[in-house]
């Protein structure tokens, strides 16, 4: 958040402050997840919220502000479930699969898309000043794929002909390329056939204990 | 176009008026391509492709009818260049290299990302009625592929336990995710590094002389 803007730091709110807060970013978060940035306005958000215009404007004093802790609010949730049990911590191949088959039977994928890469999509070229904290988010995402794949070679599961940096972004890129295209297509095929065929690739590089 | 619109077809414009119609349109893609949809208001196409306010309502009647005929203009600028001479029709895994490369050699890639991608995420949440013709124009994109790699297959230069469709899906998937991901890093290693490794990927189904 710039320094410019008078929003309270959520660390220096009370608890029911904070609670308020988590509470618009929420509901904010819902709304432009299905109408996008630009169909979701002030009045929409105080309603779903339950708050009044100056409660809005005391946590959120500009859209600015309010979509970058949208982004902020995206990103924490995106990685938290990346790093969670949900995915075993990507042990071995069959953790990105079953990552894949997580997404693929999320039936939002193809109505809405990735929560943070379609907000992405649709900000990254209005002059909203939230470059930063995208690119940051998906350094964030990136380093947890990466980081992974590093990891399995070390434990010898993976061939050091692999390259961890170039199939995390081949990874990366097949979610978010996927799931535009479902997201297009209105149906799951394309984000289903890119991930699985991703992660036949990075398969190639797997030991097994028999090789 | 719809039906309701009253905009005229191209083929019932005179010469001039197609010309003007181009010129309008070629503008309106530029601006969209830098600024996106939402920052491209009427006075700066009037401005840009130098026409009148009536000369402009004569042609495209509202902000839907302008968006779809930008649509159209990019889609058939990406199939065109496809399906012309400047990847050899992908006569084999050499010319996705050659594809590859172009792109990644392509500095706007990481500014402005793909012309009909970038198009696509930014208004698919909109209520703009142009759903069908994002999904035809994307359709015929993954076609190219998949007929590629399937012709590859009855050449005898591609195994057949390769998917065409699903390989022509990754290779699209990853270049709509790479081409998001260089727009947010700002940098172009996402979008190589993804096309590289899905490449790779359709190569280890290929079958050379020697094999």
């Amino acid at each position: 958040m710039k320094s410019t803007t008078a929003a309270p730091e959520p660390r220096q709110l009370t608890g029911k402050g904070q609670a308020t807060r988590a509470r618009i970013l929420e509901h904010t978060a819902a709304l432009i997840y299905r109408n996008g940035v630009h169909a979701t306005n002030n009045e929409q958000v105080r309603r779903a919220a339950g708050v009044s215009g100056s409660q809005l404007n005391h946590y959120f004093p500009t859209k600015e502000s309010l979509v970058l802790a949208v982004i902020a609010w995206q990103a924490e949730n995106v990685l938290s479930l990346h790093r969670g049990d949900e995915f075993d911590s990507f042990e071995d191949v069959e953790g990105f699969r079953k990552w894949a088959a997580f997404y693929v039977g999320y039936e939002r994928a193809f109505h809405e898309g990735c929560s943070l890469g379609s907000l992405a999509s649709e900000i990254i070229k209005t002059d909203l000043d939230v470059h930063d904290e995208l690119s940051e988010a998906f350094t964030q995402w990136r380093l947890i794929f990466r980081d992974s794949l590093a990891r399995l070679q070390r434990l010898g599961r993976l061939s050091n002909d692999a390259d961890p940096e170039q199939l995390a972004n081949l990874l990366l890129a097949a979610f978010q390329g996927g799931m535009l295209l479902a997201q297009i297509a209105r149906e799951i095929s394309p984000l289903r056939d890119a991930l699985r065929a991703a992660i036949d690739h990075v398969e190639s590089f797997a030991i097994t204990p028999d090789s």
